[in-house]
């Protein structure tokens, strides 16, 4: 089986964000948007076509990233936002059980707090059958005013998710800040900064079954694999491979051969979780290989040294260890 | 002959942070600080043994990235940090002029302009003999108020550098924002940021022959490549190849083997600079090679395949492309 943790309902009707943008600018008019099963199915296909065509079966789908704006909205318009999006990815898992799985947005804000976030996550596991949720470190859209996520005003949230035996993936949304491109440097950035806080805090100590998914295959991280260890030795704080062993994991949203090659070299296999973004911020063909940018199922089997072990942990087993509600829904099928 | 285009100034005699610290604070008894020939020779002693270990010839020497400081003055303070800064840089280069080659730090402000760092660029380059800048994309230090490297409001300074033929690097100081680990998040993040706002904007159209070196081996920009030349094409912008060939160079600061290999492995021969940060962010010895992290001359030594052609490239001829007037100050030695 091949599960790919990371996909986003970018295709969502065009119902939908018509709605954000009249709540955001409190329209009148804005009414919840009404979207029919018809169309539900209808703006999957892309995704059930890229999933057929690449042999993926299952993908752990949640709302669009870009679309969640928590830096747009107040706590009251993100917590109708947030539900409103949660349930159209309900109602596409619903409709396709076999194909897709709910990871939840959470109803944060530039004022919210951690506590705002936990009866929409309580109601997405308990009631929706969701296995995880997307956090997003930097609720203000590219200024950067919350607290790094090691600190206490997140633990209420933490405690939540532990609880729940559900991990959160790092993911910031939109930047509203002219220096940050969204998917070709806030994203980036985000991952690199919140790998660096868990470097420097003892986030794991109080919570060392609390697990986090850092995306894109973990921003620039890998690549500064010896940077990294090399602070973590001077600042006298764990071994890289010690710090991650149970509670960070990095997907494989890499779009290139070489970048998976070294994803694949530096960090251990039992902390990469296949993923591909899809349908998401690449969307075109490598003219170099003729393939999608993000078909990157294609880059991993490519890699010639590497044990069938090893890649049935990236694919489907290290994916169940992060997410363990996936085995409930996955089993009911 | 061996270039290393990035050094810093971080083993700077006490004195130097004691005035700036007291300048800062507006203390009374802040006086530019008294120091000898001897301390400063004292002071190098770490850089030349590593030079003389690691087979470098001669390093482009900046001041201490950290302490600019940019958020932390006004700009009648920064002014005149930057130029007790440089002086000192210039003082070394004259003790050592085969050893080291000066690059001056900027006097930048949060609410200053483009226009106040002329003044002092053209000091240091017409009157100390050094041959780029260090520019620093955030001086709000960690909260990215300053508009992107492509706006208008930069220009000012960018004819400058083209009129001098002088580079800039992209460096960010110290962060003020506790999100942002400096060395670990905040110097990675921007050196990711500064190269989407290059792909995305048009100012090598404006500025042909302007040059930038991103250092930190790009940030995490050759690990995504991929992803880069994937939104490139989306967005119907140019091929990276094309982007970066004239203006954009990467340095060599990735501290281990993988992430150097994928670098000379993704990005054209022609648009690397060597470089090692040393004495720098990472100071210890990697366990795992017995080597100091930041030895990075011996990640590229231990490339199998890489030619003498390139390696001279690297070494030394694409610094003397970026930097040219580095060849009037070897020439008369």
């Amino acid at each position: 089986m091949v599960i790919d943790c990371h996909g986003h309902y970018t295709t969502v009707s065009k119902e939908a964000q018509a709605f954000r943008d009249a709540q955001v600018a409190a329209r009148a008019d804005a009414r919840p948007p009404v979207i029919s099963d018809d169309q539900i199915r209808e703006s999957v296909q892309p995704q059930l076509a890229f999933q057929a065509a690449r042999g993926t079966d299952v993908t752990i789908f949640s709302p669009r990233a870009s679309s969640m704006g928590h830096h747009a909205g107040d706590a009251r318009a993100n917590q109708e936002w947030a539900r409103i999006c949660n349930d159209l990815i309900h109602r596409v898992c619903t409709l396709f059980p076999r194909q897709f799985v709910g990871v939840c947005q959470l109803p944060q804000s530039v004022d919210g707090s951690a506590a705002d976030c936990i009866g929409e996550l309580e109601r997405c596991v308990n009631e929706l059958g969701f296995i995880g949720c997307n956090l997003n470190p930097d609720p203000s859209g590219g200024h950067w005013t919350a607290p790094p996520l090691t600190d206490r005003a997140w633990y209420p949230l933490y405690e939540k998710l532990v609880e729940l035996d559900v991990p959160a993936m790092v993911h910031v949304s939109a930047s509203c800040n002219p220096n940050f491109h969204a998917t070709g440097a806030h994203y980036l950035n985000a991952d690199t900064t919140a790998f660096m806080q868990f470097l420097t805090g003892d986030l794991f100590k109080d919570f060392p079954r609390l697990r986090f998914v850092i995306p894109h295959g973990g921003g620039a991280v890998p690549y500064h694999w010896g940077r990294y260890r090399g602070l973590a030795q001077d600042m006298k704080r764990p071994r890289l491979v010690d710090l991650i062993r149970d509670n960070i994991f990095f997907d494989t949203c890499v779009y290139h051969y070489p970048g998976i090659e070294l994803l694949m070299k530096v960090v251990p296999i039992d902390n990469i979780v296949f993923g591909s973004e899809m349908v998401g911020a690449v969307r075109g063909i490598d003219p170099e290989t003729g393939n999608y940018f993000d078909d990157t199922k294609r880059y991993i089997d490519s890699i010639p040294s590497m044990s069938t072990t090893d890649r049935t942990k990236i694919f489907e087993l290290n994916a169940r260890k992060v997410y363990p509600r996936i085995n409930n829904v996955l089993s009911r099928q």
